[in-house]
């Protein structure tokens, strides 16, 4: 038996234990739960498992401060900002209700016999059906958003899959609040017991990915962790699909014209979006494109300025404060980087990270500065001219966000920057922070590796689609085949015969209206 | 230099010397001639790329004759279903052009700013991007479908991206032949050279994978080729997405009503299928769960004689007829498995295989016939009650098809052999044969493992969604956004604000009208 401890990360110190280590017995008692819970889960159909998410979202949100509090207490991440990730959190639990009852996530479609130059074809009907039950990660930097009750899970019981999450070690008591009130809510809306359940402990992780009852796994955190679960994966008889969101170097261009107009602006977003969270965002702009000249000598300097006022930001646990510290002293001996400015001191409590800001050029920038180094640091990288900028665009790594920060009126260069970011990036934001990843209809956050599976986001409605694949019924007797693909159903929309139809309109409820 | 040599299967005999294998150094050029070639792809728009497509189908047509003789010279396939392949493939990449034209394949989708309860939000606009150059290895069983002009590699056009093929060493001339119609119809529709390229052997093939312009693989073939291409992917700095359809069992189940009903018209319908294109189809019943007693002896009884009643048939190649020899031999060996049926003696010409039909019984089905082997054989397993049929379905690997021939009044059983199917396949078929994959919108072929991306399929029009990955952009000024993500769009199924709208109705032209 192990203790799941959880620390305080403003003092370093472990404040209780939360549980035990899941063993492996109890991991394969948990996954065979979930398989077996399986036909009950798609039993509930669209509507109940809907109403599971709402009251998810509900109990959530009644326990609203005891949540933000001890989440606070296990991350540091602030009240603020952690009663604004319960919110999302809550939203975007109720907002995959709304996919659930518009339905087109079924991509539902019939082909009804016909005679074709090839001969005569059989009635073809399609629609998407969840995967089987999926492994979450919880998510060191996100404890509620991308943990137990965050963004996968949501997703994955939509799709009609149970879930198994591992939690995070960072925030074991927040994880199991976050469970309980999940799971009190899931009961309540009749949902089978199996389709929630929670594990702790690396060797739990570990135990269920290899698990032959596990489908899918969605997985927030590091390459190395994301490495060896694929390790595990690919040793598999069945290899099953791997969600992984990694880390990410999200670069920013400065352009002359806006460093021209706004430096000062600029200057200010910058350090707000790269200290944002304490650094601790998979979407942190790591590098920023400056022009060389006075203007952009103004942007730099006033980032300066505002990181050398910075006071030390507490990280979330010993791994990511030693990683940081690892990472920003290989950094500082990288040959061709020097440092701009670090904030205040630390005064010794807990895991803290002192701000620090880089530089470096353009036309020669190390490899080092294109990884990643999670927490409150960013490096500036100087470019001469055009040919200087894209040429550095060209040679950084996919990322999940790539910013533009230019002129209203300017077009030409902006062009020839989307250009070269287009296929290194998921998400293209223009005078914007890439910080800050709303929960919509058309939002992406995935890109090319390193995300590991490039074909589909991590937050947004379209995240279901990770956890179902399509099955194509033909020549099906009527009552074998899932109302939504029988002829009459006109409840969600559908490509019949090849042409696309909407849904009939919905009776507007409260809880069904657009968010 | 290594000779690329055309064999004739029903001899074994090489015919001619079609080619050299490609060296590295040349898959290096073609590669970065893809990459240099996919924004003039793009350039073409989905207008550009239809009549890409289009003029392909009608190259191929104009030269169906030297076409099918070709191919039927290097598969001995025969020329009846040649032409009905090539006909297959032709309207393959004619529905492709449909489907850009369509262009929900997109998945296009606005959200305008709003003011929500985190604060407020960007405009996000959402669509699916060309993932990149796509490298498609031929199949030796579908020598126009599944290799060069096949599936793949419209699909892949479609979708915007650049191909790469490896042609299959089993029909090099047919490969050769169908490039060069294709690339003269690309050329004359103003495609960049670069948008198709086709590279020899085994080594241009690796190659091909490990190259870093390589976005994704398009594999239909073995699992012991698979399982290489895979290690490669894993060894690149950037795993890229892997779509292979490998071995499949494809079960089919005759119910006690059904073989009551129609015994000899299953015992035909079972032998024609497994025996189709000498038994060389991914979607070939191979294991048959037939019940015991006088109904179900009958079944076996009459395709006992067929079989018995069949000529040898020549397989593809030398590789095929060995490893059908030494899969049949062993599957003979195989304790619990007896020898129902097999066909006339071979006249030693070329690479022959003689027709089998083996048994064995449900309750202990030996792992060996759970294992796909590649030609003209089945397995009868005899289940005595629902229970031992049940079981025995819940043992068997996922597959490609699942095949249940019942009696058109009975529901129960039909019932629970779908529901022990659900997980394990990606199609069910029902009173029909696994055999025969129409080419629509609600195709679905694939499946769990062994299909190694068991989200997408191979065949259909959703098969563009392989080569495509969502892109996401911020509030970006209208200069910068794709025409399908411009407010003003009507051309294309769009969700906008969460609600589904259909394109404006397109003027129908004779190209444009659905098939």
């Amino acid at each position: 038996m192990t203790d799941v401890v959880s620390v305080d990360p403003r003092t370093g110190r472990p404040v209780e234990v939360v549980a035990q280590e899941t063993t492996h017995g109890e991991v394969d008692a948990l996954c065979t739960s979930a398989l077996a819970a399986m036909p009950d889960v798609e039993a509930l159909g669209r509507a109940g498992r809907a109403v599971v998410l709402r009251r998810m979202a509900d109990g959530l949100e009644k326990r609203r401060q005891e949540i933000v509090r001890l989440a606070d207490r296990e991350t540091a991440l602030g009240a603020t900002r952690l009663d604004g990730e319960l919110t999302r959190t809550c939203h975007q639990l109720r907002l995959f209700a709304e996919v659930l009852e518009e339905g087109s996530y079924l991509e539902a479609a019939i082909d009804h016999q016909a005679v074709t130059p090839m001969g005569p074809r059989p009635d073809l009907r399609r629609m998407l059906v969840p995967l089987g039950p999926v492994a979450v990660f919880g998510a060191s930097n996100f404890p509620l958003a991308f943990s137990v009750p965050g963004g996968d899970t949501a997703a994955a019981i939509a799709a009609g899959c149970a879930v198994v999450v591992k939690a995070h070690h960072s925030h074991p008591a927040t994880s199991k609040l976050c469970f309980e009130v999940l799971r009190e809510a899931a009961t309540a809306a009749q949902a089978p017991e199996g389709l929630l359940s929670l594990v702790h402990g690396l060797d739990a992780g570990t135990a269920l990915v290899e698990h032959p009852a596990i489908r899918a796994v969605g997985f927030t955190g590091s390459s190395t962790g994301a490495h060896a679960l694929l390790a595990i994966i690919e040793g598999r008889p069945d290899p099953i699909p791997f969600f992984g969101e990694l880390s990410s170097l999200n670069p920013v261009v400065v352009t002359p014209s806006a460093a021209h107009e706004r430096a000062d602006e600029l200057a200010k977003g910058l350090v707000d979006s790269f200290t944002l969270g304490a650094g601790q965002f998979c979407t942190k702009p790591g590098l920023l494109l400056v022009p060389t000249g006075p203007s952009g000598d103004a942007v730099v300097r006033g980032m300066s300025q505002r990181v050398q006022a910075m006071d030390a930001l507490w990280l979330l646990n010993e791994g990511v404060a030693d990683s940081f510290e690892r990472g920003t002293a290989r950094l500082v001996d990288t040959a061709g980087v020097e440092v701009l400015a670090h904030g205040q001191e630390a005064d010794g409590h807990g895991f803290q990270a002192v701000p620090l800001l880089l530089t470096t050029s353009a036309s020669a920038i190390p490899d080092e500065v294109t990884e990643e180094c999670f927490g409150p640091v960013a490096v500036v990288a100087r470019y001469s001219d055009e040919g200087d900028l894209i040429g550095a665009l060209q040679r950084t790594p996919a990322s999940l966000a790539a910013t533009v920060l230019q002129s209203e009126t300017e077009t030409e260069l902006p062009a020839r920057i989307t250009e070269a970011f287009r296929s290194r990036t998921g998400r293209l934001v223009y005078n914007g922070y890439p910080t800050g990843v709303a929960v919509t209809w058309a939002q992406h956050h995935g890109g090319p590796w390193p995300s590991t599976n490039s074909q589909h986001t991590s937050v947004g409605t379209t995240a279901i689609r990770r956890f179902l694949r399509p099955m194509t019924w033909q020549d099906a007797p009527a009552d074998l085949l899932p109302r939504e693909l029988l002829d009459e159903c006109t409840e969600v929309p559908r490509r019949v015969d090849g042409a696309l139809q909407l849904a009939e309109p919905r009776p507007q409820t409260d809880q069904g209206q657009a968010t």
